[in-house]
């Protein structure tokens, strides 16, 4: 073990400048800070979420439920195989911390690392002994439409989940009321059921996030000729990149889940796979919708570039129109007005009048004109 | 079985405000409602389209068939195997009707709630004992050129097949004017070559929608020139719409089909595989008919880009012909407008009649010059 | 078998609206006439193209050749072995004699259904004891720029041939020339080579249709300046709907001759897979040069676009330099066309003329301006 | 053998008028003469490039080495095993002659009429007995930017290889200077090892070509501001179509190499493999810089269709900067023109200089909005 | 050995004129040199970006740790197996040199020619012996945006890691301080870490380049508005080239991970795939992010026509809004311009008053019309 690989870093929660969709959020934000280091090097990457690293630990079995909040991890011991065990780590930034644990459960070094690069892209690594699984969760905050993702790690041992999440979301509350149920298949099934039941949690969630870009898509679409022409260019590369964001977090995840399927290992029992298969389906519903989304969002720029040049159409229109109309009409009293002191029409009786009839045939015949031409 | 697992929702028939073609409508309606719950959490989601939920039983066999409306699913015995049996279960939103004949069939809950979810994507799913298969019917109402789509499910079990459908759809008729003829296929084949009849149905139907769509792209382009701006790049967009919808409840499908015929599902005679190979040539065919539309839509896009386009080079030339021939003319009857003490011209005898010619020779020049530049 | 499958429709041959390039077209004409009927239900779909169905029969080996036109199909026997045989179907609407055909070779009905359908897309069918291959042959009509397709479907068997085509046409001219010559491979090889040949001058004829489109478009990009732009525009689309017609009738039979190739079938010697070989590589050929060509098409669109957008500017800058120069002299003419009794300027001797040398010196200023801009 | 196979075309040198680069370049031009010809008719499609078709002997090994120019085929005996021999054929449209060839070699009719058929995409052919390569060189004459191209064939058989080629190419002219080298690995190591050094220098032909392209891009882009519009869009086309042509040429190699590496030929020596590795991996690098410059071709349209839209801009500004300003300018002076008899203004004293001050007023203020709005 | 195909080039470092991002540096710079050269001809291509050709040599194990710079190759001796070796070969001019080492350690020239063509793509070679990878680092000098790259190349042989590099970049500093860590895992695990170690650097660097990029999208993004239009441009096509750049560089390098993973080479530590996996995960990160910034780039460009075509609809709207409500006024002053000696208005008390009360009104019914249009 190399000690100087332990950087700890980013200690303080540090006010952050939200980062709004940008680039930098698409890709992967602060990982050029460890370049140059040794690999499995553990540096937190990504903003610190919340004041200090907190465990929780749930024990559980047909019988019995518990949940002890704020444990200390130097305590905590896991030999008793009676309980399932599920230790919650809230918080990545202490990594002295993550460290302990990743030596207590023999956790390599590489993916600890994982855990700790809050820009790690979702990923399924199965080993003897364990699977581990990344993820993203997706939410959006309240009332806000800027999506916000957190990220999720498992890692499955026997008897033990241990899940690695940056702040207190409150996404896993419903497992919670299902715990209380004895009869709950997740009291009955074991920890790789958890595993499985927390995916499918996460998963899940994703169809808000997916369904309100629907509705952005849609509100877009029925506002258009209303809004101001800037805020819709910005609007359709928004719904672009909150696509892209979507996409990247959710597409890796069905390359996950099936080689999971495929792994057969023997921390998930057989039986579960059903369960799997479903979480699949799921995501490569999500991923059809966001790709249909994507191709109507592109339809919306077009049917928006068309209606910018139709509206200079329009304008253009108007200019031509009355320009057609008086530009020659101004000319022909322009005529009558120049001082010639021989100019036999200023002295007709009628002229005046006659001019008057001239200019207004040219009015008709240019208005039938415009009107042949569909212009009125 | 967690029964606080059954969500009993949209039990009433409501008025549900149609939906136009939308981008929710191309992702899963009302799949969100359901996060945070377990799996295999039975809850309809979809409109409800009927009033209650309704069995009939077909019983058939070579010799014999018998068609029973409306009967008591609890009464119901599947021992009997002499004849092939069909259960038709028409409503969905009963959910604790869907979990009885889950239970007395044998049916996985997360099987349910595939039937129940009628945003699933067509999918097949084998396993020992039953063959299950989701798809979507689409059609067209009356005079409507909106595309709707009912979710059939149907599970094919030992000489049963159980179909669900959300609503009591006339798509079956052909099959019973086959039924009563005791040399037809369906009635000497048993239930595999039914489970295919209603797939083959069901395939031959989504045809007219998609002839349906060639005539509108056909119309649009023929009528192009004649209709305004606004309204084309709406049915652009509709088409657009349209085609991805139809394409995402038709291509699952090629998978779904072939899966089956790799599976060598004991349930299904080998020599029927014939069947199925040829609704597979079927959806590969309108996959390939709806990928060639997406590319005609886009070339009438194309067209009416270059039509706008087009016409405001039109409105620009005429402004451009009269400005450009009556604004130097302006000016030269300004000049001798001015009001100067000494201005020899305006003494000339011909001076009035010169400017006439000068200003008739312009004229002539300019449109000798915009017909050499084919603007006119 | 079902007697009231046999849908008997299309028996006159009616004057057909010739449809033109259309969505259409290109969708699967009629197809959606069958929905509804039972799997294999023999319904012809498509125009009526002749009179009465013809059977020819050829029969040859290596001594000798005898066509026999217009045969009795109920008098036609294939036990006798000693010569080759091949059956044309000339016109395929008389579905109860294409009902005897199959029943007398043992087709199966969905089989026949496909050689009926001349919407159906090229496809290969190997079985033992037959070989099916259904294809188009595409043409163009004298003087016409339409391309034509006809359907032709081939069943291989034991020393017989059975091809099946819509409509007499001369396509298989060249091979009686060949098969008048004793030594021609043709009266050597045998059906799988009759079948081989047959295949070859099909996809051969594919090479006129797809040089006309290169020369349709080489013509496109030539005569791009001279044409109006609404033909332009619809040029490119028609190119873009021929290419996809043709990509429609040749991709598919790059797969089914590649199944043929891969299935090692007794009825196909396994020395003329070379040539089978040949014609894959032709199809892969004319796969690339179609790819090519839509390129093109697509590049062709964008030089008009950017020519529109060039002129366009054109009209512009003549407008804008008319405008430019004339506006601002229109305006001093103007000042000096004023009433007002003091104009100092209007009793001075040089007044007129000095106004002139302001003008003509504003004249020249913008003049210069223009050309250093390049407007001029 | 069907003698009448044989068609003699093209026997004498035409004045082609060199076909400019064109769709039907991009096709296969002339293909289509074969149509209805039987398959393996001899036939030469292309250019005639030289007078007499010409047989170059050289015999060589690593202590001998022989070139015999304009040897008579039909003397040449190749039963000699102690030396290698390489028999190069320039000029194909002899047909007889190349059919001699092909009897004496043993080679099939279908191999000879990919020699033939010039518009032959690159494509690789193994059989016991020989490995037959049909490639493009791509050279530029000298001065011209237009790609032209000649087809290689290549016959690898036990120490012999032939070659043929269309014209008297001077692109050898590197291997005879090797060849007089004693110690070179081309007279030690065998026909294959020629096979491979020929195909390797046709290969490192390409780069010239490729890079040629990449400096007529980089030409377009940094001269794009001073070039007439036409001429960019022309170029633009011009450079996407030779970007076709030489993937055209280049993309099948890849396939071709690759499948001789996976045949493990007899006649190839396992250990030149690496040799062949090595052309697959500048074919490779050669197909990623054509999609590379594909990108960058695209990427200059977008800088070009900007840059038009942007002058367009410039121009309105300019009109309506003028016209802005001096319209109502002429406006107010036109009032004062009226010869009403009443109107008080024109008979104050400062009334001529007040609509001045007006005027100017006037000017400035719209001055100031326009530099507001960054017009000037 | 052919000693004539060694050539000597470029030995002097030249004054090279900085080549701009362009396709020729997207393409293979002087690769086409090399034409007509046998193959594995040993000649430099790229810049000589040093004077001499340097030699450092690192030997080290668990107990020590030495680093002799500038060693003299000749006197290098291999076969001590009790260190491990690291030979660093800084600058790639000297092919003498280069051809030297190949002969010592049994290179094939073919690899010798991919080590001086720095315009190789990432590639990897497993042989019986060794492993040669060859990839690109990325950096950017010190305040310049401009991406360079220099090719780095590794043969790693049993206890020997030679590194080939074409100048004295800093990029290893970091491996030196973790040499001087004796508890290092560079210390103690090998060469084939070392090899692991130098590429995960190298790929970590990659991170920076990639993250530049994004914030250069981002500040374009930004301040879209306020740039000129032909800079945006520019930029878009820049970050389009950036990105071609990075992405030709990395593409392949996950291949080539991915098949030594595959390889399961002996030199290669089985428990060291594990390190080899991560750097592919980093690898496909990057992939991913690449491909990302490549959609918003085309979407920043999307904004910026949309935004061009804005500003040219404000311009003609002003424009328009002026001449639709001067040019009439214009033509009433001019009525009462004329000179015709009967003219009643003229003579009317309110006649002046009149003529103003009517072009107030219209230009308050025409302020209106343009409320309504919302151009004002």
């Amino acid at each position: 073990m190399e000690r100087n690989d332990l950087v700890v870093a980013d200690m303080k929660p540090t006010k952050v400048k939200k980062t709004k969709r940008s680039a930098t959020r698409l890709g992967k934000e602060g990982s050029s800070r460890k370049s140059g280091m040794p690999p499995g090097s553990l540096i937190h990457i990504g903003q610190v979420k919340m004041q200090k690293v907190r465990f929780d630990l749930i024990e559980y079995n047909a019988e019995s439920f518990a949940e002890k909040k704020n444990v200390d991890f130097e305590e905590l011991v896991f030999d008793d195989k009676s309980t399932f065990k599920w230790l919650r780590v809230i918080g990545l930034h202490d990594i002295a911390l993550i460290e302990k644990i990743g030596k207590k459960l023999g956790l390599h070094n590489l993916l600890l690392e994982d855990i700790l690069n809050t820009g790690q892209r979702p990923k399924l690594d199965t080993e003897p002994g364990f699977v581990f699984l990344t993820l993203k969760t997706l939410y959006q905050e309240n009332g806000s439409s800027e999506i916000s993702s957190d990220q999720i790690s498992m890692v499955l041992q026997d008897r033990l989940l241990i899940s690695f999440q940056e702040s207190d979301l409150a996404i896993f509350d419903p497992l919670f009321e299902r715990f209380n149920n004895p009869m709950s298949r997740l009291r009955l099934f074991g920890t790789d059921y958890l595993f499985y039941a927390i995916t499918d949690l996460i998963v899940d969630e994703y169809f808000k996030v997916i369904e309100n870009l629907g509705e952005s898509i849609d509100h877009l679409e029925d506002n258009l000729p209303d809004m101001p022409d800037k805020q819709v260019s910005e609007l359709i590369q928004q719904n672009r990149k909150d696509l892209l964001f979507v996409k990247k977090s959710i597409f890796p995840l069905r390359e996950a889940v099936m080689s999971l399927l495929k792994s057969d290992h023997p921390l998930v029992d057989p039986n579960h796979n059903r369960y799997f298969g479903d979480v699949q389906d799921h995501v490569m519903q999500m991923v059809e919708i966001i790709e249909t989304y994507r191709e109507l969002n592109s339809g919306i720029r077009d049917i928006f570039l068309s209606a910018q040049s139709y509206r200079m159409n329009q304008v253009m229109k108007v200019l031509t129109i009355i320009g057609t109309i008086f530009i020659p009409l101004t000319f022909i009293v322009g005529v009558y007005g120049m001082n010639f002191e021989i100019m036999p029409e200023l002295k007709w009786t009628y002229g005046y009048a006659g001019v008057w009839i001239v200019m207004i045939t040219i009015v008709v015949i240019m208005l039938l004109m415009f009107r042949k031409r569909k212009w009125l």
